[in-house]
């Protein structure tokens, strides 16, 4: 955590964590403001969750803070961003009539960004994001139109031809099915990336990622130095 | 301004100014061009205003320019850009029947684009851009549907969390109408912000964008260093 | 080339260039992934090559691979990109009945582009990027709707006001056709560009992008240091 952290002295600040991501909650928001924003349902109590670079990442954490409270998930938006690279920042809002229950969430989705970050790999040339979850939740739901309750696994690669190749290899690894099909002209905001989601029985779709993995980092690694990974990979052989 | 920026002898270049800022005047553009480009009338003196950072800046001091002289605003876009931050950059058109009165326009935008980079924040999480005018003119008209004549204010942050509770707050701290709503899927170029506008009285309209300015700096610290400036804050308290 | 380059001991890799270019082919790519892709039509054996910056002169250069080759052109997708410069990346899928002919492609393609890159050229501020070919092909043709056969041109400037100047001069230059015009708004993937696209006889053509090039080397300089050549240009006076 950023070490100005601990002076934000605003009541609405929640918490930082890695790759620039911020949470907040807004206990009572102008009324006039949410008229305004295109959500689907009007909550006393929003939570907004950001982050400069990294999204499935963070997606994966609010899915795990929205199946463990009592909250919903109510928009999920990708910016262009990645601070330089060629992906998608994220930008996630969540409701309830509660605002401990937004703030609690809130908060153990930045804990875990600090894990579901491990699966984010950089080098000068590009990056790599691979994300898991043995059970979709509602914002895995939201965000990538997966099937609830099944496994759940994405993989990208920028330059795109990486993410290209290495959604392919995840495919013929495994009997998974897949979600959906993202490129630059299909499902993002512009970046450079292929990004591919994945759906099945849970070692069936690990399985699959972490071919991805493989290859994606040699294929990085081609065009520059190792990839350095965000925090700790998570991801592991069963 | 640039060091070499001296030494353009081209007869159509009129000056630079901070983030990237570059004013150009063509005083007799190609037909085939200008059938080409999406404009909403000809004019046969075209003036062009662009910058890899800040936006409503330079539309601030486009707008100022505008009144003061004997021009048109043409259009205004927002590149996704901003060098790496969230934000957008600007490319701003004007039009006039005379050569001296669009060179004069461009080259009084660019010496207000110093006042006005004055409420861009950057650190090296994110970035913060206020923007506040006494009366909104055409060129704030064309570019944010703000009404005339009236105070306008706009306020972003990034990661777009921090612009989302700095509008809330900003709404909250004076009785002010809000204009717009801008986020990564409506109005952007797929930015990592939330923008919102106002209008109303003009002390209404400072105060508000005073609040958001305060909250913003917090929060932005709380992701990194503190915000630098770019230039010399220009809003103060009455 | 990168160092670690020769390293990449999957099968699918071809190599690298500059610019983060990255070639690789798929030889029997999975059924469903194809499905996904918005293709028009399925091949055996596909060819991705993706850069994060540039884009003209990786076109130019499948173009000249395609000509050579019996591969089709697939797709030719444009991601805001450009590792925090105001253009695009590239991502190009090539399809055959023979991996080898791709494979040739994709590596003709990954040399020429050492060469097209020679006329994109950065400084600290922005950049600018020209294109030529004598006899647009395949590619060419897929990613600018320029008449095959003929000489093809094309240039570009960031900031946008840059990009619309030199193509102004451009068209001035010499008699020439204006394929497509695009900016922000127009065309592009919300870059911070004016780009231009020209028709015409080789030497017109040329001249054109002679008269670009050489009045945007001193709009950029305006803005800050001498841009520097990624590569060596390649274009010269006759």
């Amino acid at each position: 955590m950023p070490m100005d952290a601990a002076n934000c002295a605003l009541p609405e600040f929640v918490g930082t964590a890695v790759l620039d991501t911020i949470g907040l909650v807004l206990p009572s928001i102008d009324r006039t403001l949410l008229d305004h924003m295109p959500l689907p349902r009007q909550y006393p109590a929003i939570g907004s969750l950001s982050s400069r670079s990294g999204a499935a990442g963070q997606i994966v954490a609010v899915d795990d803070a929205v199946k463990a409270t009592n909250t919903d998930i109510l928009s999920v938006m990708l910016p262009r961003d990645s601070k330089g690279w060629g992906g998608h920042g994220v930008h996630i809002l969540l409701g309830s009539d509660s605002v401990a229950d937004v703030r609690y969430a809130i908060q153990m989705a930045l804990d875990l960004t600090e894990k579901y970050a491990g699966e984010v790999y950089l080098n000068s040339a590009g990056h790599l994001e691979f994300a898991y979850s043995p059970s979709a939740g509602p914002a895995i739901q939201a965000a990538f139109h997966a099937p609830l309750g099944r496994a759940f696994g994405l993989m990208t690669g920028s330059p795109a031809s990486i993410g290209l190749l290495i959604s392919d290899l995840a495919l013929k690894a495994a009997s998974v099915d897949l979600v959906r099909y993202y490129d630059t002209d299909h499902g993002t905001s512009h970046t450079n990336e292929v990004i591919v989601t994945l759906s099945g029985d849970a070692s069936d779709v690990k399985r699959s990622v972490l071919a991805a993995r493989s290859a994606g980092l040699q294929l990085l690694s081609s065009l520059g130095e190792a990839p350095r990974c965000v925090t700790t990979p998570f991801l592991t052989e069963d």
